[in-house]
């Protein structure tokens, strides 16, 4: 079964190919983006202005063949591509937490950016850490090396 | 541009109809279902069960025609659809941090459950609040009402 999504929008950020880019929203604080919401979708903005963070569901235009088995940025290990947030996902669906500055018409102006020029964006949602956010975590292969994230750039290994 | 996933499993829960469902995870406390992944993609789960908390990406199958403006579960009054978490959206895509029980070969054992029965499942990810929880916040119209959602269930207003 096929599922076909068509974009609603495009996001543009300072980064123009994967290469040196920040690997998470954490990693990119002060960067800031446009999302371009296309015009026919603009009336289901109303409301979102008054939510400090959204997230971005976006489809990773450059991330090629999928691999189930992927040596994170973070890590020098293979890791089951579902236990990473590595692009090369059998659906290439990116996700991100980004900060609203702002909305002017159908653009939106968003901070802590990770996500590469001119990605196709497929959903907004308001985050709401009621829904989103969870205690007592625990994260695996993440936890000894997730604090390197603020300074890791990508090297190009996605490409 | 059309953009074309197929799914990579599909989601097992105890929910046969949207009518009556909780709204959100934190509505489904102790609720339980499983998530199959289809064999060609279980090598993507190793490291997996080393985390507690997993974000689920699937494909609203029964949400029908979009809106962009929708009278949220949690509210009376129209809101644009992107200031929601309703399932009537251009891309039907809906997102949820469960926690992972654990996993037998393709199966993962989740709980805080809030999805319809066999909804087709578009991705796996690791949740890492590190990466996805963001402090001072704001939430627009939920502020008032999102303490709501833990009794609230649907009541087919998106059927």
């Amino acid at each position: 079964m096929d599922i076909t999504y068509s974009p609603i929008g495009i996001i543009h950020t300072p980064f123009q190919q994967p290469k040196g880019m920040p690997v998470q929203p954490s990693g990119a604080f002060d960067i800031q983006g446009r999302v371009e919401i296309y015009p026919q979708y603009a009336e289901g903005l109303k409301d979102l202005e008054e939510f400090s963070h959204i997230i971005l569901l976006y489809h990773l235009h450059k991330a090629g063949e999928y691999s189930l088995s992927v040596i994170p940025f973070l890590d020098n290990e293979p890791r089951g591509v579902f236990a990473t947030r590595a692009p090369k996902r059998p659906n290439p669906i990116g996700l991100s937490v980004v900060r609203l500055l702002g909305i002017d018409n159908n653009v939106l102006h968003i901070e802590n950016v990770d996500i590469l020029n001119n990605t196709p964006l497929l959903d907004v949602k308001p985050y709401v850490p009621e829904f989103d956010h969870q205690a007592e975590i625990r994260t695996g292969w993440l936890e000894k090396v997730k604090g390197k994230v603020k300074n890791k750039r990508s090297n190009g290994r996605f490409q």
